[in-house]
């Protein structure tokens, strides 16, 4: 069993991708929104005195969100505030007891402001925890003004604005470097998931947020509650195994479909979009399927073609609000290649495009959705997803030659 | 562009797999709990007169489940139940209106014994809804004795366990054909997902099951409420996106990892485990990371081993609560082979073991956690998961060479 190869090096996915793990990750596609230089030491998230020193620490950094949006330095640069920065809003010290008691103290009546820790940059030295864990602490703060800390919260935000800083606007954060844009979709991904689910879907009281916003707890206890001395009925999340106390991360499939002879791609549109422009179908996986047979039913639903072979690609995180992506390309069956849109009413059209109208169309058509397409394009061309999109990866990926019986590895 | 390749048909996965379909779609390994029959026709869950004529069919078959318990002819044989057995708990017909009056006449005291639409198995003639839709319509009932069905089920189950059926005992059901497996699979993850979620994790309040078991909303409006004549407070699922209404399935990780090498493979054991028991490494995978990311921290996070090169292999749907298992193959980089566990504490032992101790294991030493090893079995040997799991197909992988380089299409 010879070791696995190391073919030539991937064109990276997104600019600023450090080239160092190219080369050691061989033929990896690194989307945007992965790719983040942070080690997570995720078994140090439930541990009040890491989480307390990782805190105070001069080095430390923090991203700040007001409503999800993150603070901008520019429009491709993320803002980083520090400690005194943000004390006003969150306290001294939110960790300075154990978990234990801050789960027996619960009071739901207190509003207590979610930070997220995202983890260490090892590149940067000053920190040191036990030894082993090293690296620049990052954190990630909500300091939308609202509750107990409106006043506070308003505060710093004029005078983060004052200072030339702003936050963002709309929820597409597509110039970010690759290595932002990966904290920025770590930090949004949790905010969000904790405002999301401030009750138990299990038993309709209050939640917790706990180990530094990675999961969320149903109390015992209460002692903002008179009914019954605080106490609550029993709860199944507190029991067993429960993956309601967890973030969620749904599972989507997107894929370039080629056909049987594998010179044409098939793309579709949603009638929002402007006009000529098509991306690759996708949808959700949906209870006890594979990948591939996920990827075969949406195809199937939503263009009434049918697949044969299907290949995993890549995939992408995707923080709005909660999506692994997961790309793969399939192949028509020749007699399951005729589009029939009636099944479902999710797409305005479906199209087989050439090989090399997609080709020309990657070169000169593509852009984020709100953007005019490049100086090249001329109207009434086809018009794609950029290159931080997987969907622009996998359109490449088959243009490139993907579907030729190259080895993946 | 030449078409892909169809290269020598695979080792199918476990018993029972259609071989037109390994056929049909080459080197594809379908893992346990995937390759349903059932065209699931998703578009039509909404739709309650197809709903309702799928339900009244004559072909149509009903699983039984009490407390997630599927009700067995066999153990290797799902039994299968018609209208006229379940129509005592059910009704005559749950969607006898349209999903929105159900929604806006929506009483919060009654129960509604859960019902999931499974899809068509269209290699059977009889049913057809308008045209297109062709198949056996399958459902999925849980029949367990509680509210306003307790007398109901009872008798129903007694009944059942008088025509010598019994419901499963104990949570795996790994010995059930392929296909039975696969619709099992799905039936349970569903089941359990509503039954886990009856209030809205966003507002607090409970919530209704609509689009055949798919789907739970909550409804602006409880008739068995006399606060405010019966409005609910606004809740932030009934506009903009909102995945809280839609089953939640985990992706987690699950890796083979070979040395720098390629010689020896790494595998660890969890303390309740019998002796000398191994397998693969695995965990879940967080926002915003990608595969290959969420395969490198878990194995760093458990082992202390430092990965390069990762290639996803295939996916496993786990319905134990809720899972899909993207399953990998990792190889470690030179300088990173050294084994910690102290990070983590999740395991109790991780170890290199050579390719041919691996490949003898998986020959003689592979059971169910609870079952005996088989007759070659050596104790002291070490032992390994069935082929029903996902470690065994990627151990298996790995020593047949998986990792030489060998095309994937
Ligand atoms: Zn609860
Ligand atoms: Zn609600």
């Amino acid at each position: 069993m010879p070791p696995l190869s190391q073919p030539d090096l991937p064109e990276p996915a997104h600019p600023g991708i450090d080239s160092m793990l190219s080369r050691k990750f061989g033929k990896e596609v690194a989307n945007y929104f992965s790719g983040s230089p942070l080690n997570r030491v995720s078994f140090l998230r439930p541990d009040h005195a890491f989480l307390t020193s990782a805190l105070h620490h001069p080095s430390t950094q923090f991203l700040v969100f007001n409503k999800l949006e993150p603070l901008l330095k520019s429009s491709t640069e993320l803002a980083r505030a520090t400690f005194s920065d943000v004390k006003s809003v969150i306290g001294e010290n939110p960790w300075e007891r154990p978990e234990e008691d801050i789960i027996a103290q619960y009071n739901s009546s207190l509003y207590i402001p979610q930070i997220i820790f995202l983890g260490l940059d090892e590149r940067k030295e000053g920190f040191v925890y036990k030894e082993h864990y090293k690296g620049q602490p990052w954190f990630a703060v909500d300091v939308t003004p609202k509750e107990s800390v409106q006043d506070a919260a308003e505060k710093l935000v004029e005078k983060l604005r004052g200072g030339g800083l702003e936050f963002s606007k709309g929820r597409m954060h597509m110039s970010l470097p690759a290595e932002e844009a990966a904290m920025y979709a770590e930090a949004r991904h949790l905010l969000d998931w904790n405002a999301r689910n401030p009750f138990c879907a299990s038993c309709g009281y209050k939640t917790l947020s706990v180990n530094a916003g990675f999961k969320r707890t149903c109390p015992p206890k209460d002692i903002a509650s008179e009914i019954n001395q605080g106490e609550r009925p029993p709860c199944a999340t507190r029991t067993g195994v429960s993956n309601l106390c967890f973030p969620r991360t749904d599972p989507t499939v997107i894929m370039a479909v080629v056909s049987a002879d594998g010179k044409k791609i098939l793309l579709g549109r949603q009638k929002r979009w402007p006009p000529h422009w098509y991306s690759t179908l996708a949808g959700f996986l949906e209870p006890a399927e594979s990948v591939e047979e996920a990827v075969r039913r949406e195809v199937w639903e939503e263009s009434g073609i049918h697949l044969g072979r299907v290949v995993i690609h890549s995939t992408q995180p995707w923080p709005y609000p909660a999506n692994l992506m997961i790309g793969a390309i399939g192949q028509a069956i020749p007699e399951g290649e005729n589009i029939h849109l009636g099944h479902d009413a999710e797409l305005e059209d479906a199209k087989w495009f050439t090989a090399e109208e997609v080709r020309e169309a990657l070169r000169v058509g593509t852009s984020g959705l709100g953007e005019d397409a490049g100086a090249e394009y001329k109207e009434g061309g086809l018009r794609l997803p950029p290159k931080t999109a997987i969907a622009n990866q996998l359109m490449t990926a088959v243009v490139n030659g993907f579907a030729s019986g190259s080895p993946m590895i």
